[in-house]
């Protein structure tokens, strides 16, 4: 749970204090600038975000892609440029911020959670991505490289793409869907680490898989708790009605809104699965005992009789007649035999074998 | 779960992109054409799409049924004669699209899975149906040929029937009625395995059997949420008001939604059934070590103490009187008869045995 | 679950169609025609069904009660009469169907669920209890003859009730208040199921009774689903604003509305409880095992310190001077004597005995 | 579970029949006539209802109070001066009728259950109390004297409380107040049996305080259920835009309706509080378990090995050289002392002891 | 549930009646007074409270904190120069009273709860705080002096903070910022809680750590039910539409409210975390009684056959060959090792040990 652990980091702040609310980083910040309408494609790394302002009015769609979000002066010059609230800063800079989505006049802002299942530690963790979406232009803003951004990249560079047709809401669409797309491929991974743990189950149910399936389950919720507000934040983008949404990505959206209701299905389900584990373990506790124990039953109820034979033809009453016979020894022998394998036929009628 | 294991397939493509998620197949696509009216139905086998459009506007209805979604080309110009938006066509492509359903100005798509209930996995297998309802056509997309759709053209083969009188959304309500049908059929299996669950469980209940009802659990979880969308999509028909779907239509509609419901009741009773039989199977278990503990007791309780006596005249004193009496080894014996029969009549009394 | 087992007869035929889903009954179908007003009641057994056809525009309130639904040509001809939908026959006559309702120009359409609980076999049976609500008359269809329909006859026979003063609307809500007293009838039945079962319990918790306790349980979620669609036909009533219904029969609906949402109360009680008992029969198998484990703890622990003792007085050492001793062996049974009470009085300390 | 008893007594009986449902009383029943406005108060006890009507239009608020319910001709004479549906007095009369309001021209009719713990036998006890409320008299019906309603009188007494300023509908908000209040009470006096049952529970964990919780359990459900339709009325009440009902009172029920909702809250607590007592009493028999076969574990483990040697040594081998050592018998006491000490030791460390 | 425990106090009052519920204090009120604009700020103690009144109409904001409720008739003053409602003023001093906010033409009253978790008794303290906005002042009552209001006034006493800019309706945005504020840092709290008893669990699960657990549950369900009325109020603040409050402000609202909603899931978070904390436990004690019975059940398994032997040894029949030869007593030894070698080598490879 470490995102919980931070929480309280603006705690006692002024409402609208700009603070990086994040893991500190000593990398600079990178600025790229593209800029594209369906027959050109250019993009520019930018040392100092002041060359990217004022935005022209031009039809191209520019996309600044802010990465890092440490330099709270930056993020402070885009505030200025492009006029957004205080608050929206500080959300940009928080990177606990619950993913939201506000409306305003001159543009829309969105934040979201980029989940990625960190294979080793089995965590998930987050990556917070946001964007302001303009009348002609995208600035999103990274805590750190994510791989995704750049397949968005890769694709706008071939020509005569439909991203290359569209508006720059079509390319906010698009980091939409590629965030949705990586809960696909995060699903994918806790669906592997649930077969790993449901084959560990049936071989070897330790206490420590026990905590790995309330670990999973735990994660299940949290992941459950972020998509959530994506589901929430992609209905108000198309219940919005703002002119900066063209009609025509309206659609676009519906699909992506489909696909986290499909993952939200899959989530449930997985829990479900989950919940079943725990039971299993359960059970394969209770099964462990009835087998020591029926060991035990069997194990004991075989020599019990027999010792008892022992004790009695251990007794030193002078007058015992069976002592004197002769085969006295072989008869007592014949009998605990006898009482063995009456006792295991027994048992194997009780199935207890 | 194998439909988890394929939804990244597309992730990474950018949105629109024609791929035929699913199973591969070598089979050509086939194509059949039928048109009818009241008085007449022809029906013909098609080998290239382009024969069927552009669609006539006559009074008859034309079915166009398309089998297998392997070759592209094909689906893709469906979608250029029709005007369809290309992530129609992805979807109609994706068979792991969750079912949904679309209102165009000319035409209502919608996307169904129809689900069998393989006997001999015991898993739920999904198909995916896709219609695009149109003024006076109904094109329908299946992955394989679905016996159900036979069906439906040899009802429309009996001259004067209902199907031949009413309009093209009829026809698109039949191919809803069926896919619903299928679910009762479905139900119906499921009902069976937990019936012949349910039996072995109070035969023989081993750990495997934990396992079966945990996946039986599952499916219908997974059930569950394949017939929500079912109900989204029919209740959306309902309230469409599109002049695609005439009011005489509804009444069926609402018919259907009422199958929808009932299977929803039917679901959440056989779930409560199967959550009963993990109960059951949890009480067994400890019914079991019940049995295994209570045999233990009994079967020691009675030895303890002969064995304690045997050991007692089994000491070496040199001053016994017992041992000395003629009757000592007897007497003995007496006592340890009269012991277990007040054993046996105590755990009698105490309904143990 | 002897309702689900039926439900695929209709299965592959196409909508509509006159099928009596039920059981066969050779019994010839009973068609009785009430008339009356204020002040005179006639009753007549009718052979033909075109005998109570065109129903005449009196004031008087027309009553046809048909019993028996396996002569499809009855049913047939009452749609053609009143011009019934052909899926509000098809309703009629599958007994499957679930509670719905149905408003048209010249009639409503209800069709509900009488439970009876059978005390032979603890199961609920459900008949089918269909009215087709007019002007001026009523159509009842029951599948058996119902008591229920009698008591209302009688009712209606005295001169100068309320029945007798108001219209047909009234007649059919007396209908649907039979059915929900019904109900309640049901409910007391269950309920002494409850207490017979919850008696069981403590006295003899055997697995059979746990069988019994789940399949009360299912009964109470199966009697929910099907009290779920009363409740909603009874608010659809109340909000359809037919001319059909007059406003002083709506406030005897809203009393049969809170009726319903009673019922639901109770049933919600009943399934805690029956959890509950669920819960008490798994304590009472610990608390079982936990008395077989001390017995056989106390007996054990008592008699292991004794044994080990004849043990050592058993061994055949040379040199044991205790063996010697004269009083040797009423030491060692003082020895033992003491160490039975010291447990006796340890185990008592320990609230074990 | 004594009031689902009850639920059958009126079926099969015609709607709207007035039979006084509940427990059949022998006192006679009590009429009181208060009338109060600012200045003065008179209160006369009535014998006859008739003098109580026509009420009299003057500013006055007149408070009429009918203890007793067994009286049906009385009842039946206020509805006839009150001009009274049918239904509501037949609600006044069933004493089982859950909770409801319903609004007329003329007058608001509500109907409330008085809860109280009966701390004998720990049962929820239900009294009705109807209130018709006029434009300027209120009628309050009870089955018993409910010492809640003196507490208004003595209230009303004192001359200058706001109670005396304002209209009827205050008086009626005033019972409705109590009522609430008496909600507090009953959950103080659960709150009590809670904390009782949670003592024994830690102290004494027997099978009893198994069913003494269970009733808890079932009570709080019970007590949820008949808060819902309270919470429902008071909302009505908000809603109802009824000229009787003043602004300046509705912010007064508003304040009520918060009560309501924080009694919801603590019933929800205390339902959590009543699982938790059952989870506990579970783990409870399972440590119960545990200290029992640990005891037996160790006390078994223990004298086995010493057993075991004593056995060794009362072979009766020929040729056994310990047996003729001088200190023979003495080493094995040694042996036996010394593995004694070793198991203390091994338990010790497991932290068995 | 300290809380619960007082609820009765204010029943059997008539409503408005102005008592203090909760813990007597005897120290005095305190009263200050805080004025300000963007340039200057003037901060006054203030003795009387009639040193406020009235309040003036100038565009500074005025900020009146009292703290301490205990003199009834300071805050009935209050009331009188406000013109507020009886009941406000109930609300005001009621401590018990569930958060809430009222709307009136003049000026809005809330009331909010500041939670604090007691880290000695690991329990969840409530103080309650009232405000009272109008149109240029703030009215704040406080039951005990308050870190955080303090926080408050430190950052108003910086020139050129927004805070100075605002009107009073950021004033009182202000607090209950630092209300919710609260309730992170009682969060991260809990988590701390969680932390050690998940580790406590681990190293040491007693039955004492069960109950801290239940009572860690219980102060979760209890936190959630007062975030709730918090969510409620923000909301119908954001919906208000009153003068009162600025559009700008409205912004700032929404964000408090996504920290309510991040604090409801985390509670959702912490709820389940628990819960599986306590099937943690369960499953620990059973594994604990399987190694309980694992230990005996090999302890005894090896000894049994052993003691079988010596007592074989023990009998005394005059004709037992194996008694005289030689090596006998080392042959029976041989015996009895290689069978405890056996066993332990049976045992091993059942993966017992």
């Amino acid at each position: 749970m470490s995102e919980e652990k931070k929480i309280t980091n603006t705690i006692g702040l002024p409402p609208g204090t700009l603070v990086h609310v994040g893991e500190e980083q000593s990398k600079k910040i990178s600025i790229s600038m593209i800029e594209y309408d369906n027959e050109n494609l250019t993009r520019k790394e930018i040392t100092s975000i002041d060359e990217c302002f004022p935005i022209s009015d031009t039809d191209t769609v520019k996309w600044i892609n802010i990465t890092g979000l440490h330099e709270v002066d930056v993020i402070e010059n885009v505030g200025k440029y492009l006029d957004l609230h205080a608050l929206i800063l500080e959300d940009i800079l928080n990177t606990e911020q619950r993913p939201k989505i506000e409306d305003f006049e001159n543009h829309v802002f969105i934040t979201l959670k980029m989940l990625t299942f960190d294979e080793e530690d089995y965590e998930v963790d987050l990556e917070q991505l946001s964007i302001v979406l303009g009348k002609n232009y995208v600035i999103s803003f990274e805590e750190k490289a994510v791989n995704a951004l750049d397949i968005l990249l890769n694709r706008l560079k071939k020509n005569g793409t439909r991203s290359r047709f569209m508006n720059a809401d079509y390319l906010a669409y698009c980091m939409i869907d590629i965030v949705v797309d990586n809960y696909f491929e995060l699903l994918d991974k806790i669906n592997n680490r649930i077969e790993f743990l449901e084959d560990e189950l049936i071989e070897n149910p330790t206490s420590d898989i026990l905590q790995d399936i309330y670990e999973l389950k735990r994660e299940l919720i949290s992941l459950k708790k972020s998509i959530w507000p994506l589901q929430e934040i992609i209905g108000a983008l198309l219940r919005l009605n703002s002119s900066l949404i063209n009609p025509s990505t309206l659609f676009y959206l519906e699909d992506v809104f489909d696909h986290v209701r499909q993952i939200m299905d899959t989530v449930d389900i997985y829990r479900e699965t989950v919940s079943g584990m725990l039971d299993t373990y359960r059970s394969s506790i209770s099964n462990k005992l009835n087998d020591i124990m029926k060991f035990l039953t069997i194990f004991a109820s075989i020599f019990i009789p027999l010792t008892f034979i022992t004790g009695v033809y251990g007794m030193n009453f002078n007058f015992m007649p069976e002592l004197n016979w002769h085969l006295g020894y072989y008869i007592a022998w014949s009998i605990m035999i006898l009482i063995t394998v009456g006792m295991v036929a027994f048992f194997n009628k009780k199935k207890w074998l």
